[in-house]
């Protein structure tokens, strides 16, 4: 079974873009994971296809429509789609590696992308959307988090990388910063790799890394340690 | 004075990928903003071009080679070049909106995008990188990152945004999530604009939508209103 994307926005031209090369690429190929997109812009209304207007209330910018989001909404998931329906948006829940996981075991997601001022609050709640957010900072819409939260999932997806053991040393996984990594020359404007590594102690090997992972995470996220 | 980028990637095919349309694509048509790629492969290691090594001490994956890292940032930004040097990691300081905005106030950044397990640290001392997290996920690589990071910047280059005012009322500027937003219909599915946005009083739509983003931070990030 594939994991399954559609994703809802003015610009289906972004897609599958970054995703078409390199590990995402390949998965998509192989059909591990599908990436359908909607064109917000089919269901617009009138002559124009206007999907927005101004805000209730005055103010700069534009809302998109709950009538023209629902309609695409409904078109992508018919009645007894059960896929998570999201909507990126600096409002949202940050995104953390542990909902990536949760959705790459799952059939797929609906991805709304906003733009603009934000979309109308009354097609969050008419339809259930879970608002997700990728960090603490503004885009100029919701394309590129979209793209951000598919890449995160179709690496962890059954067979798309390489080595498998490859996703579990990894940062976040453990709720420690990876320690430093080092690979040849062994001398490089010289500065040399910490002897241990180089020892063929195993033991020791995977102490220094512990230690370093944990020392580099209380330096530089001590909230990860504490959250 | 345009803000440039030169990013440094195994795939500059990524580029300037969904920042090629709309604003960002604009700006860049524009000059306002330039991204220029350096294809890392073109520094590697013999015949091969090889970039990468297996980890000293063992482990999963591949490591990206200092010298060669070094080789193409030295390309990218000769001595005098004063653009702040980022590695886009998972184990690097969390964006955020005010470092977006420093960014954007200066005259470009030099951005490196890590692949595979991660690249030698000695690279990362010796060009003194600063590591640039986009969120607590893991991608397959930093390209996306980049991407985010670059929409997020060029947004607020002065020009690029059509309302001008449209930036100051946004999540995170005020360190508040943003209010929600109606617009047309007055009446979608049964569910209405609350009345006070219809009102024509100004100072009372202001109230509500202050009360509401103050609201909807306390549920949803406290951690924004102690931090």
């Amino acid at each position: 079974m594939s994991f399954r994307a559609s994703v809802l926005t003015l610009y289906p031209e972004m897609f599958p873009g970054p995703l078409g090369v390199s590990l995402a690429g390949r998965a998509l190929e192989r059909g591990d994971a599908v990436i359908e997109t909607v064109a917000i812009r089919d269901f617009g209304i009138g002559r124009h296809r206007l999907v927005d207007d101004t805000p209730s209330g005055g103010g700069p910018g534009m809302v998109m429509r709950a009538d023209v989001l629902a309609a695409a909404i409904d078109h992508a998931a018919p009645a007894g789609d059960t896929r998570p329906r999201l909507l990126m948006s600096p409002r949202g829940r940050p995104l953390t590696q542990a909902r990536v996981r949760q959705l790459a075991e799952g059939e797929g997601a609906i991805i709304l992308c906003g733009r603009f001022e934000g979309v109308d609050e009354r097609v969050i709640e008419g339809r259930s959307l879970e608002e997700v957010s990728i960090g603490d900072y503004v885009l100029s819409g919701g394309e590129i988090a979209a793209l951000v939260l598919l890449d995160a999932v179709i690496r962890l997806l059954p067979g798309v990388m390489g080595n498998a053991a490859s996703g579990e040393w990894e940062s976040f996984e453990g709720a420690l910063l990876e320690h430093p990594q080092y690979t040849r020359p062994a001398e490089w404007e010289g500065r040399t790799i910490p002897k241990v590594l180089t020892s063929g102690d195993h033991g020791a090997v995977e102490r220094w890394r512990r230690e370093a992972a944990e020392r580099i995470t209380a330096e530089r996220r001590p909230d990860l340690l504490t959250g």
